[in-house]
């Protein structure tokens, strides 16, 4: 039921004051979009989300998400106009100062409410579909009668010029993913004017060549907003609404520029503004029968939210649901098991192999990982353990052929993770994380549970070259706060790591493999769980210890190659496995001190040894350390060739150690 | 004028054997491209392309862009089989083998005639872009006579998936890129096998919605292919020639499927794809006529050349074309004067604000740089020194509307430097690297001169909060070998550094710049020109040196309010300014040893102060230095709220380093 037209154009202009008043106050922010947009918004939010803002977290709900986050002051507006506990009016009057919840631009981690972090443009629509693709599984899943929600979006021209946005509405269209909409904020303006400076495109048939359903309406007419998101909700396919708008609506000399995109209107026109839309409560403040309209909107979504309850209630999934969406492991899960046969019986594999082996496991114990790569299942490995595709037939499935999209396989993942109840992981060579850096960052910002099966991790991938070979990428990854990045050294750390990355809920793990093949270093039984610690030590010196050699990955066995050479030689070298530096790092004082003896260098000379560039190995060396590594680019030959063209062999590396020791 | 079909026939089987039989020989490579559009590159390469293998630096040859890298033996073979002096035979017997120039991927700096590197799809076609782009500009300079040629790329399914695509193809129909051909290898076939896995694009349609002119042609009919080339010819705007093939055509058993795509076809199966192409001669042997016929390809592109020499011979222009073209600057080309005023009267500005009125100059004197913006101009502070747009309507313009394609924009600019003539350099927020790195990373592999302008370099920026905020990047992209990444300290600084990045020819320069005011610290008119060292010594210490403070960019000021605080309490104190880490690494030892001496840290401390991650910084302040930095992601907050949070404040700083002095 709508309210009538004089009441919901108060309820819009509700959005524009708090938008203008809150960049006004903070001297910095983005009027325009929440201005342009606000009366799609109210249309959107007070009559078609399924929501309930006393319960953000319900499962069921509709995902929203404002794929233009600079315009963040949109979303805080609804959610406080809505009833949602945060932000509060204080939150808002403090919009983007130190400590409020109301950041320059949404933060997942910050508000409820907010279902990503938004602001890098492209990425919000982009990981929506990842959402609508979790919403699909589930369903598929669990049925109606649980899992039964749309996915709505709010973009804007920068987020549809972005590349990543042809990689993720080519991956929804392909899908059919019906039940995701975008309401397109069609202004004609970006931050350097009108769209006519840079692109010429027509948007709307390029949707429509993607699989997509197409419908217009005028953004500032509540009736015909309406229509179209009938029409969008009627139809199978997913839909773009391009709702045309003037950017800045209700500003009376700067609506239709770019004037009102980034920068506060100043009191002037903040003033001028009121008069024109017949605003005049004070800033910040809601006049009492606006505000009762907009708790109003929420009535309905209490009552789905109370009946779904009931259905949960009587649902015999629910435990399995409520465990999924908690994301909680089965208690029984474990590889253990496999681990112990791994010891057992040594192979020599590539960690891709063995992640696939892993994966066999893993995939038969849960029911929530969903796997899939950039167009390269056979080299990454990742369809393993009998899961079939994921397709528009077939929403049931585990396995997503996301093609070649790398950037739009990254955030999609993000999405899945934040919509809950699925595990995503998904594949391709690491040095096309270059491609897809952005979403990586922004799992680690939004503490997102995703899973990089990165192969081909170094020269060791051979004969492709230096385009394919990483160098700088496993040590530029290690700086992105709040990212695991593991480098298994053969089968048993790779199931570790595997297990470690599975049970970190608010960390993504980037896990880099090998192509090539691997003699297993870990064989001793007792020793299990080493990977969890981030480095342990391999071997002891058997002699008195003058060397630490610390290897990652594939470098490890020939740590161990140059132990034995040295040790030959009567020289005592450890041998540190250093999986993982974040986790290490975390590790206490002592354990630390243990592994890394903080001694004269003279005494223990420490030695890194990675495939890749040396810069930030001084971290675990000491000044006089030795970093042994590759500080530039690769080249193409076959593998062998290359790592003794490096000089990534035992018989390259000992005698520059006998050197440092006798130097 | 075309040879008769059974001549072309066996031209096209002649590269579809030499793919074979190089991918066989190497156990490791692509066949399937090459030999799918064997007929398509016959008739291109026979008949249109405008080339002299004799002169492969012509400057106004065609360019040709193989953006499908993987298949590089399509373009070993075109190069060899047309003449050029690389590769022979023997190199190609030695595909991807160390040494040889038929590396996995074709790589620009190996090979003439490689216009630019690819293999990370996508980046070829968009290279192209740039390419075009260089074309057009250097026809407005010097008109005509002078430069009239074509770009051309080979492209597959892979290619068109990538979001680059649309970043590319959107900016190309923008700026109505008719002498752009794209001949796409419509195959239906990827890795993981059949293009229905993965998307189900209507591509055609998309291509005609951004402003392309589309048309299809048999990529097995040599007349058909011939018409669809004609009338892509004959479009005023970009083109998409959609060649329909046959992925592998040849070989009897695996053609139409992934099973060639990226793995050799085995001895059986070559020998049966022999039989059925009728082709005998033996391995890497091409039969005397069809290398006749192939050599003969070349005579119009000769007569061409000399014709086009002998216009340039009578050209007013010539010195200024060539000097341009040889990528030489001006010889009057100076920043002296401009930076003698700075020194004589410092001023507080942000290093952004610095970089335009350093720009102002630039574009003053010199004709051939390029600028632009992802939709930053305002915040980037590109557009300088009275340069206009370049638009399809004017092509003189030297100012490039990029639009929100950070990855696009990248791209082109390394096609255009590559093209030669012109000097790119474009901007966009530092921490949207992330969003172009792929690119960056092959400025840096092709050894392109292309000039990254990365605004808001820090928490400095403020209140857009960690999305927005770079914490890794700095770090991160002075890992990527043969980069510079640069990060001045005020307005004399990042004038030297525009001043290196323009003089360095085969490197590409990243300025990471502030959006905060900085004031200036560079006020002695003796003392120019230390960029170029990397880092230097801004301040000597007082009193006994104690303390080494190395500080880059928006941090030097607050190591010179450190220094000062140190000196009260009688603690001399030298501040470095580490304005580039890869030059400074370049410099001989002495002059290292003597700004950063290697005593022990007990007695002189070194401390690192950059506001972005510490990982790395051990490799310049030592096992026990103090390193001060930011390890997690930002907050949204005002600028110096955020200094303050983060500890990076002399207040905050000097007493760590007591503490380390007396500790």
């Amino acid at each position: 039921m709508s309210l009538e037209t004089s009441r919901m154009v108060k309820m819009a202009n509700a959005i524009r004051a708090l938008s203008m008043d809150a960049v006004q106050a903070a001297n910095s922010g983005h009027p325009g979009m929440p201005m342009g947009m606000a009366d799609v918004a109210t249309v959107l939010w007070g009559e078609y989300l399924k929501h309930d803002p006393k319960t953000p977290d319900w499962a069921d709900r509709d995902r929203f998400v404002l794929s233009a986050g600079h315009g963040s002051m949109l979303i805080y507006a609804l959610l406080h106009l809505s009833g949602y506990d945060a932000p509060t009016t204080e939150d808002i009057r403090n919009f983007r100062q130190l400590g409020s919840p109301c950041a320059g631009h949404p933060e997942n981690f910050l508000l409820a409410g907010v279902e990503c972090t938004t602001g890098p443009l492209g990425q919000g629509l982009a990981m929506a579909v990842g959402m609508a693709i979790a919403e699909r599984k589930l369903n598929a899943d669990f049925g109606d009668n649980l899992v039964d929600h749309r996915t709505w979006v709010i973009a804007g021209d920068g987020c549809l010029m972005e590349g990543i946005n042809h990689e993720a509405i080519g991956l929804a269209g392909h899908l059919k993913l019906g039940r995701m909409n975008v309401l397109w904020d069609d202004n004609n303006i970006t931050i350097d004017g009108s769209t006519d400076l840079s692109t010429s495109e027509n948007i709307k048939a390029r949707y429509e060549a993607t699989g997509w359903h197409v419908v217009s309406c005028n953004g500032h007419d509540f009736d015909d907003i309406r229509r179209a998101l009938d029409e969008a909700v009627a139809d199978e396919r997913p839909s773009l609404i391009a709702c045309s708008t003037v950017i800045g609506k209700g500003s009376p000399n700067k609506q239709g520029t770019s004037a009102t995109h980034g920068a506060p209107l100043g009191d002037d026109e903040i003033a001028a503004a009121r008069d024109l839309l017949g605003w005049d409560a004070k800033p910040f403040e809601i006049p009492e029968q606006v505000l009762a309209d907009w708790r109003g909107t929420a009535e309905n979504g209490q009552n789905a939210y109370r009946t779904w309850l009931d259905r949960l209630s009587n649902d015999g999934r629910r435990a399995d649901f409520e465990r999924r969406m908690a994301g909680e492991l089965p208690e029984s899960f474990s590889l253990d098991d496999y681990i112990g046969k791994l010891i057992a019986e040594p192979q020599k594999v590539a960690t891709r192999k063995a992640s696939e082996m892993a994966l066999a496991q893993i995939n038969g114990q849960l029911t929530e990982t969903m796997g899939g790569s950039a167009d390269l299942t056979g080299s990454n490995n990742t369809k393993a353990g009998g899961i079939g595709p994921f397709t528009a037939d077939d929403y049931s499935g585990r396995y997503i052929y996301y093609g070649i999209r790398e950037f739009g396989m990254a955030a999609a993942m993000n999405g899945m993770a934040l919509h809950g109840g699925v595990i995503p992981y998904g594949g391709t060579f690491l040095v096309f994380t270059d491609y897809c850096r952005g979403a990586i960052r922004l799992s680690a910002l939004q503490e997102a549970r995703v899973i990089y099966v990165m192969t081909h991790d170094s020269i060791g991938l051979g004969e492709d070259g230096p385009t394919h070979q990483p160098i700088e990428h496993v040590q530029s990854l290690r700086m992105i706060p709040n990212l695991l990045v593991m480098r298994p050294a053969d089968a048993v750390e790779t199931a570790e790591c595997w297990d470690i990355a599975l049970r970190e809920k608010d960390r993504p793990t980037v896990l880099a493999l090998s192509r090539q093949n691997l003699p297993q270093v870990r064989n001793t039984p007792d020793e299990t769980g080493m990977c969890a610690k981030g480095a342990y030590r391999l071997k002891q010196a058997s002699a008195e210890r003058r060397v630490i050699l610390i290897a990652t990955g594939s470098e490890v066995h020939v740590a161990l190659e140059c132990a034995e050479q040295l040790e030959q030689q009567g020289i005592g070298a450890d041998v540190v496995s250093m999986v993982c530096t974040e986790l290490f790092d975390e590790q206490d004082e002592s354990y630390k001190a243990d592994l890394l003896p903080n001694v004269d260098p003279g005494k223990i000379l420490r030695v890194s040894i990675e495939a890749g560039t040396t810069f930030g190995w001084e971290r675990y060396t000491m000044a006089n350390g030795l970093n042994i590594g590759i500080d530039r680019f690769g080249a193409s030959a076959p593998a062998p060739d290359l790592f003794e063209k490096f000089g990534i062999t035992a018989d390259a590396i000992v005698p520059q150690i006998m050197n440092k020791l006798n130097g």
